[in-house]
């Protein structure tokens, strides 16, 4: 991560999670609302997209009110290009689909880059009542008042890991099904449909790998100084840094994170 | 729902969510704790494990004291058979690969059958704070102190259908697969790795299908009674009673379950 002065950087991871909060009540007010909503379907209520430009909106609000000349880009709202060194980068339903289920696994994801590097990031689920947060200060979850220190678990080879993806239906290409259906039969354990939460999971020890083709940046910025902190490496799969988007993987060790890029190199040779 | 005096009903759902409170520190204190056990894993030690057989001893000593008369059926401690009118069933970790994951989605299961027809039922999901359960008097979800009835959302057709199911490697003969994948592609959108959550947020009018093959009785007798007395329909796939597992498809109406039965006769004719 980029050297900011400490206290700067204190002062902006408290300023995300203040917007992670502020987004809440847009949120839960649209969470498990689903017979309720059953007869309002036809006039085109949409529960989740509305949580989804609310929250943001009331996110920018916050941003442009504190931190007039940052950048943002959303997933609703776009981008808004400041010429500044910090853009925050937001998406207040990670996990639609989990949304519209009434699972409480989507989550609110807020990023912030600093010349192009993510500096500090939130993963935050309200109904859940956690927030995993990290910056160079290191990586946290809090869990109703109870707040701990995250950090990954290196030990584990490919064979024993434990692994998610957001969805089977997300690889397109024949290389891509290929490289993802390897790392399936590979690992001990692969589970789908848990978004951003395999992440930030992986940065707690729990899990051991995830990986994801077609991100966009809001999918991945915030998550990003999370599993750095806890000493978990996420790049492309090429390598290169994940603030971009695209096809990514992380991983809780350097080991794991070569042995899963050479599955990939083997079939990119096949 | 076999007919109980109502104040028997309401002591023994009283009861039963007492048993899934009790539960609770066995399983939260073996939650979690994944970057601690890393350095464990060669003496076998084994938390989901633990949690599942420290939680049941719990659940079968206060049954034992309150009903010694009732029999139990657990999933690590098998069946204790009193020739009772009463059996508890009894899946303290049902979702273990969440679990395992660290995601929140597991739950505790506790149903109670009468002469054969499950007449109370329980999912706690502690972490999250949420405990969803039925009986002749109601479904109910108590999230953090906020409780609310639960009603299923009768009105959708299996082409906007939200459904859900455990996983597609359950599905073992060919015929099971074809009538999955059929459902799945018919479905508006089909979730896996939900476990018995898919069931409940049926109750509670998120989702309109739940299906699974080769559940145990502990798998799905707590859920029949939160999804009957939300208006749901829960059968075998061939229309039987689900208390004793099996091949289970649980829809928010008729309609719906007729749909999803008529897709499986196709294949069946085919």
């Amino acid at each position: 991560m980029t050297a900011l002065p400490q206290a700067e950087t204190a002062a902006l991871l408290k300023f995300a999670l203040s917007l992670a909060e502020a987004a809440e009540p847009e949120l839960l007010s649209r969470f498990r609302c689903g017979a309720a909503v059953d007869n309002k379907l036809s006039t085109g209520f949409d529960p989740v997209t509305d949580a989804d430009r609310e929250a943001e909106r009331v996110m920018r609000q916050l941003i442009e009110r504190t931190y007039p000349d940052h950048g943002i880009l959303g997933e609703e709202f776009g981008h808004k290009d400041t010429g500044s060194d910090f853009t925050w980068v937001l998406d207040p339903v990670d996990g639609t689909r989990a949304f519209i289920c009434g699972l409480p696994t989507w989550t609110s994801l807020i990023g912030l880059t600093y010349r192009g590097t993510a500096v500090v990031g939130v993963m935050n689920q309200p109904y859940v009542g956690e927030v995993f947060y990290g910056s160079q200060e290191g990586a946290f979850c809090r869990h109703r008042g109870t707040t701990r220190r995250l950090s990954v678990r290196p030990s584990a080879r490919l064979g024993d890991a434990l692994g998610g993806s957001t969805s089977l239906a997300h690889y397109r290409t024949d290389e891509e099904k290929a490289y993802v259906e390897q790392i399936r039969r590979t690992l001990r354990t692969m589970r789908f449909d848990g978004d951003a939460y395999f992440y930030s999971l992986m940065a707690a020890g729990e899990m051991d790998l995830a990986m994801d083709a077609y991100l966009q940046p809001y999918d991945i910025v915030a998550l990003i100084p999370i599993i750095e902190a806890a000493g978990g490496i996420v790049t492309t799969w090429q390598g290169d840094s994940a603030v971009g988007g695209g096809h990514v993987i992380a991983t809780a060790s350097a080991e794991l994170h070569s042995e899963a890029l050479n599955v990939l190199r083997r079939i990119q040779l096949s």
